[in-house]
């Protein structure tokens, strides 16, 4: 077998064999395929794309290429829950403990943010002491104990994705669905959980910015999941302006703290709802999404979910005296309010545009080398569809960079402001499973 | 400028300006550009293609990568003429000696064969004691004195050319007309001639398979060199059979001193007679081509086409002994009879499969490494529309290999013939200026 055979082959449009699958992705991570056949390959996948059984084959594939994830140890059903990234999206740190208080068990590896998209990761860690390295067995141990872990991805899992996705980032390889299901879906089947849940974002702030493609790609990872014989659904979420309205680390684990306080914001409030009844369907803990629901609710009204989150923060090392108190919690230097200059409707607030300036306020990483500022980010003051008034705040930017004129401009100008009330739409806009 | 800014640019169907393609084409010679960014942005242009202007763009900055060839020592015009490569195809040891011996110059830079198709370089050498490789002083005054020298590309020529094909051929990008386009002509351009003439095969045993493609093909190249200010020119050529009679290295030597006296196959004759009066009207030699057609019979008829055949290999230091005396070139071990198992008329030569087994045989290089059997190859004694008896000879098979047998059968299954007559093409199909 020669890899450029498998190049040819895919790039007439064939489909290609599980053996030529296994031999391109076999080789890449061992060194024999090298990376100028893999980003041809790449390529050639961009425009012939997979058919299920190519996209199942290359998944199942990468998911063999390192460790796979045990987790027998844990009693009870393991749910997971992966986002495809937005701006503002603090969701795991409320559905973790929400669905935890409901007795399902959570052990979840979560990424790090880049460019306008936060990360779990660096979000938990804006939490003085919280530690996201645990040993496998204080992992097993810490949600068997408490239903809860969340930590960074360990080493060997997956490294043909690791691999191939710098490949991708680079040769302009990243923008395929079969190529993005396959990394997506490896990761979360590698790390052993019994359910996934995923929520595939649409929007300028997201990945995916047309609803078609995220629905596409939700029922590529689906397929993929339930070919390999995993629990695996799908939601579809707007992420056409930020989620909830704290964007940047500190702030918003002051949202996700206000939120299990059941003072969240409602739409980031409906999110994890939805999205924590169908994981109590799927850990069997309840028979529909209604009495999922109710039961969230509940945790919420009761402050069981809270305390599951101050149990969660301790168990990882984590000062509770900041979730107590969240105003402990670092505060940037300046916090500039920016004003609307007209009257009206907030018609749009361009997402990718507001994640990127949070991002220069020192919210977030450029590059995967930069450091973060756990204090800057953005609290929205009017979201799509509220009314306001000319010289009304429309959000508060909290930076140390001095330098933040030119930011503000352009965060102003993220925000339309019209005549008419736009159309609301609702948070979730689709399930698939 | 990124490097990936660019392959996303071509992978959703923009054009690239001048400066993108001389920042991608110079970065990937200098070795700032990666092998995997080059290999994915060549199989965007695979799909994408690329409209004139970035073609011509392309050609120029690869042309410029190296040195370019200063052939202004030598008096007159300079003709150069490229074929795209075949199965028996001889033609510049026919078409040199012959425009050469009507006065035009013929400075000419050769290829060596690799796979199906033979390359001019290793025809030469199979006459003992033949040089290709001459510097740039004795090059320019061989072509002053006698009008003619053919020689191997020197190190330093369109070195762009040379990584981006030793890429491509590894990345399954070889098959797109930009890229061919590009590759022949930077390297025509810098060969330093004042005319080129293209030979664009079709069929089976050429690169370009079907009609249109050669085309297609042809009129790019012919608009790259007018964009260029270069007289280009073009014939599109069949190539669905062999050449001529002889395939293998010097069994087309004696083909073309044959040819040279006068007893040359029909189809082959034609192709010189076609080429040498374009090159003809080229060099302003003759002001059309009936009066170049003539003017070349002429010299085919009084022994100067073959007088300056010798005068060149005398020039370039190979023995001439073998020329004037063809029956003492390299014979081979074994020359085995391949017989028609049918009456009938020879419907098709598969070209692409004779000239494989001519390779198997010891003609040919299956990889760069492979050392060529001068002897070997095939005659034939039949080509398309000729009627053949049950029992007669469709060709010789030449070689020194003893375990033939199987080469034979795949020799034998090339022919197809059937009751009918198949209706005879023209070996030039068409002319493009």
């Amino acid at each position: 077998m020669r890899m450029v055979d498998i190049i040819v082959k895919k790039r007439d449009g064939f489909s290609l064999t599980k053996e030529e699958i296994n031999f391109a992705i076999n080789g890449y991570v061992s060194g024999e395929v090298p990376d100028y056949q893999m980003s041809a390959l790449a390529m050639a996948i961009v425009f012939k794309g997979m058919n299920n059984e190519e996209i199942v084959n290359l998944t199942s594939t990468m998911l063999h290429s390192g460790d796979i994830i045990d987790l027998s140890l844990i009693k009870g059903v393991k749910v997971d829950k992966h986002s495809t990234g937005g701006v503002g999206d603090k969701t795991s740190l409320v559905l973790g403990p929400l669905v935890a208080s409901c007795g399902a068990k959570l052990a979840k590896m979560s990424g790090r943010g880049l460019g306008h998209t936060g990360g779990t990761l660096d979000k938990l860690e804006s939490i003085p002491g919280f530690k996201v390295n645990l040993d496998s067995n204080q992992f097993v141990k810490q949600v068997n104990d408490i239903g809860i872990a969340i930590v960074g991805q360990t080493a060997n899992l997956v490294p043909a994705d690791k691999k191939m996705y710098a490949l991708r980032d680079v040769t302009g390889t990243v923008e395929s669905i079969p190529l993005i299901a396959s990394s997506i879906m490896s990761k979360k089947l590698a790390s052993g959980s019994d359910t996934i849940l995923l929520d595939v974002k649409f929007g300028s702030g997201a990945f995916m910015k047309n609803v078609n493609d995220a629905k596409k790609l939700a029922k590529t990872m689906v397929d993929i999941g339930k070919s390999l014989n995993k629990d695996t659904r799908a939601i579809i979420t707007d992420m056409t302006q930020p989620l909830g309205l704290a964007i940047g680390n500190a702030l918003e684990v002051k949202e996700a703290i206000n939120t299990l306080h059941g003072n969240g914001p409602k739409d980031f409030v409906e999110l994890c709802l939805s999205a924590g009844s169908i994981m109590l369907q799927q850990a069997k803990i309840c028979n529909n999404l209604d009495d999922g629901r109710k039961l969230l609710e509940e945790k919420l009204k009761n402050g069981e979910a809270f305390n599951k989150f101050v149990e969660f923060v301790k168990a990882q090392n984590g000062d509770i005296n900041y979730i107590l108190d969240p105003n402990k919690l670092q505060t940037a230097k300046h916090i500039i309010e920016v004003k609307s200059e007209n009257d009206g409707y907030v018609d749009e607030i361009n997402c990718l545009e507001i994640g990127e300036s949070a991002m220069r306020l020192g919210a977030g990483r450029k590059t995967i080398n930069d450091t973060i500022d756990m204090a800057a980010g953005i609290i929205l003051n009017k979201k799509v569809g509220d009314h306001v008034k000319k010289g009304e705040i429309l959000c508060y930017a909290h930076t140390n960079i001095d330098d933040f004129k030119d930011i503000i401009i352009d965060i102003h100008d993220s925000f339309k402001v019209l005549p008419e009330k736009v159309e609301l739409k609702p948070i979730v806009h689709d399930y698939i499973k």
